[in-house]
Formats: C-alpha cells, sequence, structure tokens
C-alpha cells in the first residue's frame, strides 16, 4: 500500500463553489458569501449553510426566501469582501447592482453571470450552523456566459474555494465527458 | 442592466467535487459515483445525496457508516464507470486496492490521494433522493499529496462535475488569498 499520513478528522471536501447568498434582512438587501453549499436533490433543491451568528440568516428565517449568485473571478475582491464585513455595520448592497425576479424578497446581483432564486422549503440546525434548503424557482443567465442556451463554465469563470490553502482557485479546463468516458472499461 | 436569459428553474450550482463514496453492501464493498454533495457544518459534517433506487444507499442505512474517497484525473474512466454500473450486476471494488481504517464498515480506495471515513447521523429524504449526513472521523492523505502538512489540490488534481455541460473539469490555478484580497475594499 502506498503511504498515507493521517489528518484527523479533517474536513476536505474541497474545493468547492463560492456563491454569494442574497436576502433581504431588517427591510434591506446584503449578501454574503458561502462556500459551504450543497446538492441536495436533483429535484432542483440545493443547500447553503451559514454560521448561527451570521446576519443573512435572520433574513431567510423571515422571508423564506434567498438568491445564489455565482460571481466570476473578475468580481474575487469583492467576493471576499462580502465574507469578511457582516451586514450587521456595512451596507454591502452598495456594492452591487440589484435585480429582482419573481419573489420580492430574493435580490440578486446584475454583475454576477448566474443567479439563481429560491425558496425555502426546509432548514436543518445544527449546533453551530444552519442549512437552508432551497427550491431553485428561476435561473439566470447573462447572454455572453450561454453556450448553445445552456451555461458554459468556460465563460462564466467561477471561483472555488478551498479550505486547505484558504485561497481561491480558478477552473481549469474540460477534462472529460460523464457518463461516456467511462464506458471503455466494460467488457 | 445587462442581458440576461430566464433559463426555468436550472440547477446552475455547478461545478461540483466528483467523490466515490464507499460501503458495505450485503457483507460486500461497494463503491459509486457522487457529485451532488455538500458541507453542511464546519463540524465536520458533509452530506451525499443518493437517488433512491441506489444499491450503495443500502449498506449506509444498515451499517450507518461510508467513506468519501476523492480520485484523481488519472482515475476519471473507473471513476465515471462507478456512476455507470450498479454495484447489483457488477464488482466495482474489485478495480480497487481497499484498506480499512477505524471503523470496519467503510471501505477506502487506496489509489485515491484522499479518503475520509464518516460516520452516519443523520438522513434528510426528499421524494427521488436519501441524502446522508456523516461526521468525518479520520481523513487519509497520500504523502505526495502534501505540502507543509496540509493537503495541496495542485497535486491531487481532484475531477470537477458540472451539469450544465455534462463533463468532468479540471482545476485551474490558484487565484487570490481568502479573507485577505478583499481588505482591498475596506475604508
Amino acid at each position: 500500500m502506498k503511504p498515507k499520513r493521517e489528518l484527523g478528522a479533517t474536513n476536505a471536501l474541497y474545493p468547492t463553489l463560492t456563491i454569494l447568498v442574497g436576502a433581504i434582512v431588517n427591510g434591506k438587501p446584503n449578501f454574503v458569501t458561502v462556500a459551504h453549499i450543497g446538492i441536495m436533490s436533483i429535484e432542483n433543491l440545493i443547500s447553503i449553510s451559514l454560521s448561527k451568528i451570521c446576519h443573512t440568516n435572520l433574513g431567510v428565517r423571515e422571508n423564506a426566501t434567498f438568491s445564489v449568485n455565482i460571481p466570476t473571478e473578475a468580481q474575487v475582491k469583492e467576493t471576499d469582501y462580502c465574507g469578511i464585513v457582516s451586514g450587521k455595520s456595512v451596507d454591502k448592497a452598495a456594492l452591487f447592482k440589484i435585480f429582482y425576479g419573481t419573489l420580492d424578497t430574493a435580490p440578486m446581483i446584475v454583475e454576477c453571470p448566474i443567479n439563481m432564486e429560491c425558496r425555502l422549503v426546509k432548514t436543518v440546525e445544527f449546533p453551530k450552523s444552519d442549512v437552508f434548503v432551497g427550491e431553485i424557482v428561476q435561473t439566470y443567465c447573462d447572454e455572453n456566459a450561454l453556450e448553445h442556451g445552456g451555461v458554459d463554465l468556460a465563460k462564466v469563470r467561477p471561483i472555488l474555494f478551498d479550505m486547505n490553502s484558504r485561497s481561491y482557485w480558478s477552473l481549469g479546463e474540460k477534462l472529460a465527458p460523464c457518463w461516456r468516458i467511462g464506458r471503455d472499461l466494460e467488457e
């Protein structure tokens, strides 16, 4: 067996996609950087995990809606900033142009190439985190981030998060087609 | 406002990390490819979402354990294959060298640079998916994927999954430091 090092109970489930979550908190739009996210079900259910002390949680609970905004590499400073400062003391919405879709309480960021408005369907609580499960209601994409009518990640240039190195990373090249390259191993 | 296209309720929360989940099913090790995963809490809680019809679910429920194995780019064929064929009919464990850690029922793949053994702490059910929340018990990393004692993703070369293009992607370059680059915007 090749040598393996035991790292203790360390979360190494990285990289993850970095997003900006939008909500209306105390009547005002607010955004927070989140990279502890997940896909719950193929029925368009996604999860965002926020620290219990996060200002945004109040708004998600009150309005039962939130938005997911996927920033592009050029927005890495704004994205990082929204994870450093709290909406309690700073008006982070002033950094962006905002639009609304079919929900009144899911503010979205014009400058982000992809936006999803979500309805809260479940809250899972852990001692230090609130996990909000949202159903995607509508998805918006910049015209110039599309290819053949679908999202093209090479044009989106998403920001990936890695806790190991405490760094953001770029997406690389397309590697192989899914549900096809493995057929080479079928007998 | 720049032009945005409405895509309907489309999950665009990609890319995600592609993993191989291990479990003992009917007394035998089995592995399945999963990319609908998530981080639930900073308390080392992660989630994997499996279709209700998946063979692996039986073993996760029975033993209340599973493993997470992070394959590297060179394993893209094996990784894809484990998402195409079912453990009901194929012995997928025969593809790999297997080892066990502190749990008896969380088989791990030697060839994958990172492995985590997990104890099931919660199951969240949706109509089409079982979401298993696991607490990481121990993490293993190949010696040659470490840098200064921590995981180095540039050496791991993980496989990212994108449903938009139905493709696997590589990780790119390091972009910026977290909780630092955004300080440029502070007043």
